[in-house]
């Protein structure tokens, strides 16, 4: 059974989806609520800094310090390297991902760096993936820097 | 001699400082032209991504790998982790830094990654952190996660 907390990002994931872009979902849970939910929006507002962990972030507004160090960040998408690298920006100390078979971010580094990272392995994430990356490659090698 | 891109850079972390916000400014240059200013962003849009150099790209808009592969990204402050995970995910090769002394980002791994990263060490940069440190520490706390 998917836990509630993913399925809430495949949940953005499939909004990204409808709204004509790339089906990348997260949601921010602070002591078992989720305060930020997010999805990529680099279609929807032309942006290449919004990707889904990014949005979700940016959504749950300024938080304290001690706020990102309760906090569990859950992607539908292993965390690429600007998203990651905001994991250890604020401290985030668990990332929840859905799947890494169709990207895989610097997951040893951030485990390097104290963070736990679980990796669930859903088979809806990474079908949201597949199907998305058949469909569009050129906007999905653009969403990831190639 | 400041260098005019570097200057460009100070002058988005004044406007920035202007409107009571965190002094930290950016440009991206590729072959030459800035295509793209940005400054720190909390106070002005309460943004907990919208560091300067996140700004800037975001201003640049959707660039192509390409573009980013000529790119040389200014900062008139050392890039935090989100911000450096963002030049390793476009794959910009060159990052100019006005200081590190005030706050220094993962530079060695930044430059294990491949990229090339010069510090100017531009006293004009540390002095407008070290007045607005002192001034406001909370603000800055908040900025780097602390």
């Amino acid at each position: 059974m998917t836990d509630p907390f993913m399925l809430a990002a495949i949940a953005q994931a499939k909004k990204s989806l409808a709204e004509g872009g790339i089906p990348i979902g997260s949601v921010l849970v602070i002591d078992g609520k989720i305060v930020g939910r997010g999805h990529n929006q680099r279609v929807q507002k032309g942006s290449c800094v919004l990707h889904a962990e990014m949005d979700c972030l940016e959504n749950a507004g300024r938080l304290t310090a001690k706020d990102y160090q309760n906090a569990v960040l859950y992607s539908t998408l292993s965390p690429c390297d600007m998203c990651s690298g905001t994991v250890l920006l604020y401290g985030i100390p668990k990332v929840v991902v859905g799947e890494n078979r169709t990207f895989q971010g610097p997951e040893d580094y951030v485990k390097s760096r104290g963070v736990q990272l679980i990796v669930q392995d859903n088979i809806e994430c990474v079908q949201l993936m597949q199907d998305f990356i058949a469909a569009k490659p050129e906007l999905w090698n653009e969403d990831i820097g190639e």
